[in-house]
């Protein structure tokens, strides 16, 4: 079966065809700029062959008109004719409590992911239009949305629930969603099958570090916990989010820069986290390299109140599961930033965690077990594939339907 | 050396006056409704004697005469004269930046209180009211300022910061601060003390929970961490303030509820927490009589919250301190609740906290080991006593003046 992947953001489309045979990608890319000036594809094939079409792409079903005709091209397609793609999954952010796994889309369900759209005002309208867009490109096609709060969905009341009047939670639906669902329910996984562990009697905490960042309580195979909220700017710092703050100092700062919420959500979630604290940069490696090479203070602090964020966030969660198995890093940072690696995992040999210099050291975007041989936890790393785990449910769901 | 201590609020002065031969407290009492109707004094000498006297104490200057007026009437004082006073200690909840322990009062001190005023608007003006009214009622007596925040001041950059804008920081002094430090310094020293531990060696993490709640990270006597943040709505579940969340989900609210900061304030000060949660009180008492004895889910709930919440913390701060000796509960719920006590060791066995149900149970406000004989982390209950910490700092402090 091939299946189309898509990631539908407000200007640009990730797409990726999966063959589902190999699991193996036949060609991705991305459309940019979407109705605005400078629009163009990016497109790649399996054989590493690159294309770039510059054109106008007024709107998303354009983009993606753009995107099934260079798959079906003759000099940089993968696939004869429309007809070979089987099934489109969709990434959609936000599923609200409606949506406590991936689902076969029909107009009940879409009404439902409209009705998330107050929830997640910025994303869930563009996942939409790609829905529409294909539906109205390749009606026959069977569609598959996944979400990534699902996984979350698994939660304990106690656990998503905020500290205020209960009427808000009824009333607008205010409690902790999670998001990088997809990410973290694939690491978990990968991690419990790399390690040998049963993932239904497991404890795994999942970092997924990248430009968003979070934690996730994986138990039995479950999302128990997670360091986003109601919306993704809870938790860790990350390259331009606060995350955790008190909300007397929001309050506070909107007081005295007399800023609106609007302006303020701007602040907490664009001009704060690693960017704020720094000063330097929202990049993982421009800070890096100011706070190593360049002895800038500022970077260095950030770098410590990264690291130092993730370590209270995994002491909080082995709390939250009565312990914990292994410790999984993904994301781009999580993949790639050994000395990220090696600074959230100081100081945790109490909960038996040990990290193996020689083996963390260097390693870059490839799954490793970078613990001591006999350290008590297991941490390892696992680059993150949300694609294909949006095309394997893709797959099951069409297959059952 | 007799010393009077004063912790002075917006419409009431709690006084006690130590005979620091024995540390034991010779009087005490409270002044209430300060410029209200209705205005009062409450008085209990130490052999057990109660009196009340009503009258017209229309600011703190007055309510201060009554308190000295009472400590030196015939009938109801335990002084002959006022000159047996020889010092005064006053609880100042906010030093800033400026004061990283406790201080002789003196002009200089004076007007760094007056700089902290805008970091705690409601509670640094009567505390240095209580200060002018003291230094005209006994202008030769020497005051003595002890404050909240002092005891955190020597946590480290990466914890006090938050991920914004740094200038934020250097502009307004945006950080965490943390409250309770009193106590906590307290508490953490009786335990050391109890334990036989060498507090300099030490990883100690103090719960107070009180109808406000922090957690502090002690670690070799000194607090490197603690769970409320630039104001004291910030960390654990409180009576009716939320503790964390998403500023996201506190922006959202204010959009559509349609209130300003001065609103939200209130509603996450006021109307949350364990109040909001379970809809039936802010008191650990009612909500426990309301989810044992009446079957009500909402105080359930909340009670899960709770201890989930603190729970979570004492596997945070464990990993900031790369482990922990022990575990100390006090103030009110802290002192009294075996219920909440149970509720947030459970499933802490992986960091070696484990619970003697036996000493745990219907342990009420004294200080008693109560953790396994074998347990790694010993878990104990220390009432706190925040005006003996700052009699003795008080007396320090003159000493050696």
């Amino acid at each position: 079966m091939k299946i189309l992947v898509l990631n539908c953001g407000s200007s640009s489309i990730k797409y990726q065809l999966f063959n589902m045979a190999d699991q193996l990608v036949l060609a991705k890319g991305v459309v940019e700029k979407i109705g605005m000036q400078g629009s163009f594809l990016k497109h790649e094939k399996e054989s590493g062959d690159k294309v770039k079409f510059e054109g106008e792409i007024l709107d998303h079903k354009i983009g993606i008109e753009y995107v099934l005709g260079v798959l079906t091209s003759q000099k940089h397609g993968c696939i004869t004719g429309l007809e070979e793609i089987e099934a489109v999954g969709h990434r959609v952010v936000h599923g609200g409590e409606a949506f406590k796994g991936s689902v076969f889309i029909n107009d009940e369900v879409i009404q439902e992911m409209e009705n998330c759209v107050e929830l997640a005002p910025l994303h869930n309208p563009p996942n939409l239009k790609g829905i529409y867009a294909m539906q109205a490109l390749l009606p026959d096609v069977p569609q598959v949305g996944v979400f990534d709060t699902a996984f979350h969905q698994t939660m304990p009341q106690h656990a998503y629930m905020y500290g205020i009047p209960y009427a808000l939670y009824t009333k607008y639906g205010i409690r902790r969603y999670g998001f990088h669902g997809t990410s973290h329910r694939y690491v978990a996984r990968r991690a419990a099958e790399i390690l040998g562990l049963d993932q239904e009697n497991s404890k795994i905490i999942s970092c997924h570090l990248g430009n968003g960042a979070s934690v996730c309580a994986v138990k039995n195979g479950e999302s128990v916990d997670t360091s986003m909220g109601f919306t993704p700017v809870e938790g860790l710092i990350m390259g331009t989010r606060s995350g955790d703050i008190d909300l007397g100092a929001v309050t506070f700062i909107m007081d005295k820069e007399k800023i609106g919420t609007k302006s303020a959500s701007t602040l907490f979630n664009k001009h704060a986290g690693m960017l704020g604290i720094s000063g330097v940069s929202s990049d993982a490696r421009d800070i890096e390299i100011a706070a190593l090479e360049n002895g800038n203070e500022r970077a260095q602090l950030a770098m410590k109140m990264y690291d130092y964020r993730i370590r209270k966030y995994i002491g909080s969660y082995a709390a939250a599961m009565g312990g914990v198995d292994a410790l999984v890093f993904t994301g781009g940072i999580g993949e790639n930033a050994d000395i990220t690696r090696a600074g959230v995992c100081e100081d945790l040999e109490f909960l038996g965690i040990e990290l193996d210099e020689d083996l963390n050291n260097g390693l870059r975007g490839k799954e490793q077990l970078i613990s001591k041989e006999g350290s008590k936890v297991k941490v390892v790393v696992v680059p993150t594939n949300e694609e294909l785990m949006i095309a394997i449910d893709t797959e099951t769901i069409v297959k059952n339907q």
